[in-house]
């Protein structure tokens, strides 16, 4: 099962080179060496070497770690990374280009990995660019605490942990210090820093095949970042277990890694390793932090969550804890422009959660104030005759929809619209406000919503709570024909807008759009109301029957054949044509003769 | 082949809160509403609802497009987000508790990709707010590119493009417009940007079998950002080819996507999906922008690199394209306290690449000037005699260096120092400028190392530049005794600190360390230089014997066992004694007489 890796990348041999150039794309504070392929180094374009007044911190080793090294240069960190092939320490010729080119009088820090490739190759650079006359130091970081106990430096492998010594490096360097103080500082940081990692899975080289040595079900603890093995194979756990051990591991009071004990202040990094989901890694930190607080008594004053020193498309995180003396969290929050390096992280922390808010009036949402009026006005008269019309018809017609919805839908409109219905009519009787018809047709969306489930009871409530938003402001007893008219316009704007569905798309808003186009019409003209109403319900149902001509462009008809649509009127129209007619008939059977 | 995914959370069902957890944690600017499962809105820390005096930019949707959208809250880009489960539409409540608790008297804009879910929860939220008394205004991007031509909004997805969206309305709800002026500029935004995406791998719920939809070498064009299969599935190829054929979709002239002719400004998002690691989105960054500035004749202006909408852990990019207008682009360069929105990606693009500077001081670095001097001075013969000596004792050293390194190493420490030898023998004849022992002692370095791969020959450059270092600022002419044993004592320290070994770990330095302290001891008390040389070589010769009596803990032999390395010296200890102390019983030997 080992199948060649799957990347989006063109000639293996060249990743490297095209990522400097998409970062510099990217960064229009970045620059590279023109020296490809040999020299491949990353600096700020605003720093000349010889005229640069500050000490020049500078990193790199192997690629393959993005966004380290190159990632994290700008103000206030690196001066310019020196990028390796893959997992291969760069030559002393491209480390030394990089020296020349941004170290000026102040001189430069090398912080370097530790490897035995990056330590001599950077090492024979550093000796040659002194003798070229630099003033150069270079700093070692170990931070590993997977392998056996330190003997010094020995073993102890530079993970994410470089990237905290690289800001503390910047950050002291970007303040003025000499090249002596700021090694100092990155030489204290680089002791006061562990790390552990765990794997789901092995990272893959560009052009080689994948690696199956991580079975399903397995992970690796205590891993390198160049694909070496872990120290321990287990089965996958929950993270929280996962993160409490890894926590065990680096504080560990037998291996002294760090010197952290209780009641210390730290900061915290959790680091992916390349191929792992930001929900992932944030999952890990909201799980370390209080373990560190609660089992360790530890105060964790910074969180780093992001992927900063990866091992190309790994699975899995690494975790960094480093003490927060106030000098380096003064670094740690210091102002950079490096574009990699976490923004929004500093300051003090406000409590995590708020209470959700209420309603700004609870009262007028609550059922239990709400009730039908002991006697009904004129308004509430028409309004409850007109919703049982509307009601029943729609209860009458529940077998049509669903015989037309089972030839261009799934078969339940007619059901689905009818058990609607029948909560209306149940609710009007209990306690819907007749006599306020905002409230009234607030209500009317309520029980839709409530017995009505999937797309169809929502827009129905969207309807109605589009018209309760412009009816409320009205005087609630005495709505006029004109502002009903707006009401009506205003709830199907707010269908189209959130149904994404316009006139012609073959929905209900082919009924309704038509209606209320007829209703503003015959009203403006002077019609009776009554008359107006019934008009434009003619409308309605001439719409709805002409959606059988008509090519579906929303809802579920649009997977069904353009033959079956012709014969088949739009169940959604017509379910609204339907109600909107027996309405306005029955309005104008009552009350015409009253008027 | 459908295993269980491998992921680092706990239970499936809390992913998503667990998520804010760790959100919060890691950014003090964000806070949450207290309202798990079921309202689930991150929120800025500094907002109150009520005072709040700016219109409030609220978006959301779906999880598993982390960092969207919980990473963008921050000032100057959203004010809350609303997270529904992994992939579901959050329910109406949560977004109306969302709205309630950041909106103020300027209201609020929802942004909402378009998915019927989305739009209609996001709709019904929006008219309750309304009947509440708020003042809101929705927006709904569709930017996808991939489906057939748009017919308005339908069947266009809101993919990576919504984040551009959102910038650009926060950036203006931060300038102090109005809720109109806010959602007219995010309306135009959503009209001028198109996004297409390419995936590798299908993303995996958590908790769900992993899918292989996606064979080996297999890719998809056009995918959405649920785990949609996309339009087209090819062969997978060079990522050129990929993003040339993505840009051709997107701009297409025939189906009119988006509004952008030859000669316009445009912005470019390049958007990992999850698990694609920074250096293949940076290569894809960086074959577009040619792309669409020579075939396209496009300028592009700004370049945004990273994972921002992602699905899941899915392996992939989309690329976003966007009219680059002026007003566009002051947004867009706007500062935010976002926390995942892109830094240093604003200003003009200086060169990308510069010239790999010179070294200062070509001279002295060519063989060209370097020649062996016609009269050799006294320390010109002292230095011939000295490596004279030295080189022929490895040479004849040669065997027994393999026979013990055949025992704890690879077996070739005498081949590659004689090799190393021989080379030094050669170059002292033609070029050694033997009056100037600095620079011969440099070019003893550069000869070993031209012939001498592996560790052990960049040791010795290492050893012999920290020397060249020391010596080069004395008087080339008249080097001191003492000032010997600082070079000495500086090329020491060298391979300490790159080499990463100290005393007693077995390596070469148990053999020079001792020897360089005795050097000093009997220079400080007044020996005859000669003397003391020789005395110190005798120190060399019982340190590199010692070797036998220690474990090792660097190199290669530290996978060797004790019983084998008790009987054998280490090698590279023998030869360093060897070459020392022929090197001071010659110079005894020549010089004695005459002094």
């Amino acid at each position: 099962m080992a199948f060649e890796s799957k990347k989006l990348i063109n000639n293996p041999n060249d990743v490297v080179t095209e990522f400097i150039e998409g970062l510099v794309e990217t960064y229009p504070g970045l620059q590279y060496l023109d020296g490809f392929p040999e020299v491949k180094v990353v600096l700020r374009a605003d720093v000349v070497g010889p005229k640069y007044d500050k000490v020049a911190v500078i990193s790199g080793g192997g690629s393959g770690h993005e966004p380290a090294h190159a990632g994290f240069v700008g103000d206030g960190m690196l001066t310019a990374a020196i990028c390796g092939d893959i997992f291969a320490s760069p030559p002393v010729a491209s480390i030394l280009a990089g020296i020349r080119a941004v170290t000026g009088p102040m001189g430069c820090l090398l912080i370097v990995k530790n490897y035995t490739g990056d330590r001599l190759n950077f090492g024979l650079a550093a000796e040659e660019a002194k003798s070229e006359g630099y003033k150069v130091e270079m700093v070692i970081v170990g931070d590993d605490c997977a392998l056996p106990p330190p003997r010094g430096i020995a073993g102890r492998r530079g993970l994410a942990g470089t990237i905290l010594v690289h800001k503390i490096a910047g950050a002291a360097a970007a303040s003025g210090l000499s090249l002596s103080d700021v090694a100092a500082e990155a030489r204290h940081a680089c002791g006061i820093v562990g790390t552990m990692g765990v794997a789901l899975s092995v990272c893959t080289l560009p052009g080689q095949p994948k690696s199956d040595r991580l079975g399903p079900g397995k992970m690796e603890l205590g891993l390198g970042i160049h694909g070496e093995p872990g120290a321990i194979v287990a089965d996958i756990q929950p993270v929280d277990l996962v993160v409490s051990h890894v926590l065990n591991r680096i504080l560990s009071p037998e291996t002294d890694y760090v010197p952290i004990k209780r009641g210390s202040r730290v900061v915290l990094m959790i680091n992916g390793l390349g191929a792992t989901p930001v929900m992932e890694l944030m999952i890990a930190a909201g799980k370390a932090v209080p373990i560190l607080q609660l089992e360790h008594g530890l105060a964790v004053v910074r969180v780093y969550t992001g992927s900063f020193m990866t091992s190309l498309d790994m699975a899995g995180f690494s975790i960094s804890i480093m003490k927060a003396e106030q000098a380096i969290l003064q670094r740690l929050d210091a102002a950079t422009k490096a574009p990699h390096w976490p923004v929004g992280v500093d300051g003090d922390h406000p409590p995590a959660k708020i209470p959700v808010p209420v309603p700004p009036s609870l009262s007028t949402k609550s059922d239990e104030v709400l009730s039908r009026p002991q006697q009904l006005n004129q308004q509430g008269r028409a309004l409850e005759v007109a919703i049982e019309a509307a009601t029943m018809a729609i209860i009458n017609l529940k077998d049509n929809l669903n015989d037309w919805d089972g030839k261009v839908g799934d078969g339940d409109c007619g059901s689905t619209m009818s058990r609607g219905a029948t909560a209306i009519q149940e609710d009007l009787k209990k306690y819907y406000p007749l006599n306020d018809a905002a409230e009234t047709i607030n209500e009317i969306g309520s029980s839709i919503r409530r017995v009505m489930g999937g797309t169809s009871g929502i827009i129905y409530d969207i309807f109605c709570k589009a018209a309760y938003a412009r009816l409320k402001p009205n005087n609630q007893s005495d709505i006029t024909p004109l502002q009903w008219a707006d009401a009506f316009e205003a709830a199907i704007g707010a269908v189209m807008l959130y149904g994404g569905a316009a006139a012609g798309y073959r929905t209900m808003l082919d009924a309704l759009i038509p209606a209320s186009t007829v209703l503003r019409e015959r009203l403006t003209i002077g019609d009776d109301p009554l008359d107006a109403f019934l008009i434009s319900s003619d409308a309605a149902i001439a719409g709805a029957e002409s959606t059988k001509q008509m090519e579906a462009q929303a809802g579920r008809s649009t997977y069904v054949s353009a033959d079956i649509l012709t014969s088949v009127p739009d169940p959604g129209a017509m379910a609204a044509a339907s109600w909107y007619h027996a309405a306005a008939v029955a309005l104008k059977d009552k009350f015409n003769a009253g008027s």
